[in-house]
């Protein structure tokens, strides 16, 4: 890790990204890249199989998809519906394996707080959701509901139970949970989507849940799809630390503090870090100033992606 | 009943003033005007104590208070605080039976589409609430949680169904349920709300909510606060025969007419008026171009009486 | 006219249904369909040609394209490019003469107040128009600004001299106006889009505009788009007297009525109808009560044509 | 200076605090502290009044106020009525020249992205904003009219040609602009007020606009409200650096790099920092995660404060 500081991220891959070691001395974690026709979407399937890879990177055992689109935060209608049809695919994949005989009843949980720009996405996804009661699609029944249960600023109770109590009256067989996410780099802003089937952690997104939304908390299976759209803000503080080490390493005037620095052990960079980060900082993020247009648009590419994997969008896949 | 015509109104006191009969007359039913100091504002409270009162108002047995505030559409503050203050005092009233010994937990709930004007009333109040945790009053601990549970053309699952969920899950001792109503008089819009304990019935409010949210349907105790913000359109239908007969009544021409169309049993008139109204306009509700801005007042106003009623504002009743 | 009563409505076709006289013999008033290769889209372009019409029809002399979309309120995707792309072929037709020899320069005005739910169609409009600052095409620049100026109620300004003011400081070709409109038909509401060369007149739309907005008021070229989202109050109560004295004519016992009746004059009907229309209707409107999804759709359709009838979407049109 | 490094505040009292001379060593800068009954609201009053003092604080020959309310982000109602009353006393007295002798019109401009929580402060105050058409008070005709001009990116046009347009069509006697602004100190966010009559400049605020605001600009008087929401990136990184060497001078291990540190000139330093920062950060701002309700809160407390200084709240300063 060297002069790296362990930040927060919510997306496995860059925890994966963070470790410095081979794809083959992982341990419990499997990394492989999807065939795609798309150019422009590189899709990544990150498998953490054991204890031992969920340690590694900080997140439970399970697949963690990750799309990336480089111009998701551009207008290109065109692009937008093929980053729906790739998330589309995977979600259909994913969601396979909750098929009653008879149906699938899925409910849509958009988290998030609708009145702050970047955390919007969830709230955005459900009010384009195509709700459906009991569709006949081949003789099999397909019910899609929603809902934007809001945050404990606005409710006073915590999302998971509002869920958990939702999921217990409507019996759904899966519920897909949309979240904004805190990214580690400003390069993924709004250019990412994760998708996996673990569920929604402690400390993940703008809004920091502080219970989990997981098959055990809430009783159903949960999918979460996850955007970065803001960055925390000690990430800053690491991003400019490091920058700092990189540009003094290469200075005649400070190598040797540059070199003094490297041998700090992590209870001696984690105490200077403490002291040089402001105590308030920890309850803001990060935010591109055009959080609005990109927040609006991929909520939109989100939903039309749930809405042809629920085969509401047929023509889409044609 | 002479020459009206039976038309819904969610108002208990609109149902009575339908029926030509003197107060004693009513059996089952309790009409009472309370005393306030507000000159421009009058309390009636209406209490159906017997099934027999209730199959006369075509509403539950409870109580009915009715807050007649002519001017409550406009925009004086100091006229919307004593709203607030009127309306607190017979909220505490009815919020008290519900205290355990040790504090109470309140829900409440924001009925209605946040995105259709006049039925953004329920919304706009859970906005304001002042959420509070555990909050300890003279060693009381109050609780007040809110949501804003949608519609179902927005979640595919009935709202009642909803809120059971997260009664079941977080127990609270009592329900405040907001709604927007439909009146029967369009000198009632936005100048009345109607507080129940009897919960709210199917066909009311601009929503049309298919099932009941009373104590049966979500498990605990429901205050329910109402507001008319929309006609229904077939009163305009009503209104309009009304109308007209009275004008014809008058007339050497039409006298004729006018007595023939008196001694029309109900059956008839009903097949007339079925004759003469447009089926699509079940669907439409009535409002005031300007519904934004008042809508938006009275959500402020009652939610300043429910703050005061739990006391967070106290010194708004020194 | 025998026993219809003349009620406003913002749409040129509806004026001309009410006339009961064969097109031949509408002086001044041409009417055409327009061939169109989409099923379920019609199209009726009528122009008013001369000062007799423009009396007739109680609208300015110019061209009024009419889409009846019949399936507009409803989510089809498909069917809504079909809608965007045939308009805007039209919206390119009425562009067409304010081209300059090295580009054009378009400001889009969202009338209406994006509070009001059936009034929020142009706001909605501007949100999704695709703003370009100079985009050159095919060598030529293309400016597409957009405003939405809010309503007198919420400005205190009218909304004519704010667009004038904008258009002197920003010198558009051709300002796009969308609005919302009052039908006199509900089977009209959110499936009818006008397009017409003529500009806005006072009493249009749910704002009820004090002033037109037309080349005179404002400086520049107007193109205005409606859609008929809300219907007039007292067209509910005409609509009411129309369908009784129906009803009557066939009845033995009111034929009689029904005969003096269609004896009145205009004058005499015209005093029967304001001693039985409500005074405080006059300030509301009739409006479907899942406006929200149907206005959000259509003002995405619109916004999409406007897109495209400047290039900006080149692939619908392949 | 020493070990700051000099970054953007639309502060006036922020750019002062930077300078290390005593008030007496500032020639063209006056500061005083007002008197103010309220204990917990602190009013500093600074007036350029020279190009030197100009030059200095990097902001034009003018007055700056600066109300600092510690407890402005919290929601207790009694503080904001305090606030909005000290305010509109400074607001009277700033709007008192442009008075004429029968009368004073007055457009209230809310700048800045309603869709962007920490910008959407001026939409909210003309949100709230008492809308007058030449109210009558004490034989004195008041207009207030008001306006939300949107942002370049929402409207294609700049702001300050907007609002040009506006003025001279209403010829407003005042421009009353209130902006979101940006803090050096992340205390100051969301706690200080800033009036001034100097308008509002290039780089100011979180949507940068690119012209000035000013008499010049857009063709009448302008009185500037600004409040900072936002910080800005490249403020994080800077604070970490002077955290760092703050936390760096007093260990042994690292006093000789502090100190070689502190003989850099500005030229090294400005090279450094441009190093060591993210260029995409330029784009991006910091924001408190609950900045919804504060945002809401203080627009509505500056709303009452221009409500009361054009005396349509009179009770509230009895």
């Amino acid at each position: 890790m060297k002069e790296k500081f362990r930040v927060r991220t919510d997306l496995a891959l860059e925890e994966r990204e963070e470790i410095e070691l081979e794809d083959s001395e992982l341990k419990g974690v499997i990394v492989e890249e999807k065939k795609n026709e798309q150019e422009n979407i590189r899709v990544i399937k990150l498998t953490i199989t054991n204890e031992h890879g969920a340690r590694l990177l900080h997140k439970p055992v399970g697949t963690y998809l990750t799309l990336e689109a480089p111009e998701m935060a551009e207008s290109s209608e065109e692009y937008h519906r093929e980053i729906s049809c790739v998330l589309a695919e995977y979600l259909k994949d994913l969601i396979q394996p909750y098929w009653r005989e008879d149906g699938i009843s899925i409910l849509v949980v958009g988290l998030g707080n609708r009145e702050v720009t970047p955390d919007a996405l969830g709230p955005n996804v459900v009010n384009n959701i195509a709700i459906q009661r009991e569709n006949e699609v081949d003789s099999q029944k397909i019910s899609i509901s929603g809902i934007v249960p809001g945050v404990m600023a606005q409710t006073g109770m915590e999302t998971a139970v509002i869920i958990k109590g939702v999921v217990r009256e409507t019996k759904p067989d899966v519920v897909i949970a949309i979240d904004a996410l805190a990214a580690r780099n400003s390069k993924r802003l709004n250019t990412t989507i994760q998708v996996t089937d673990t569920g929604i952690h402690p400390g993940s997104g703008v809004g920091n849940h502080r219970k989990a939304i997981t098959k055990e908390s809430i009783g159903t299976n949960v999918i979460a799809i996850g955007v970065p759209t803001v960055i925390d803000t000690p990430t800053i503080v690491y991003d400019t630390l490091d920058n700092l080490l990189k540009a003094l390493s290469v200075s005649k005037h400070f190598k040797a503090m540059s070199d003094t620095f490297r041998k700090f052990n992590d209870e001696e960079k984690y105490q200077l870090i403490r002291e040089i980060i402001n105590p308030e900082m920890s309850d803001m993020f990060v935010t591109p100033k055009d959080a609005d247009e990109t927040i609006k648009r991929i909520g939109y590419t989100i939903s039309e992606a749930i809405n042809i994997a629920t085969d509401v969008e047929k023509e889409y896949l044609m």
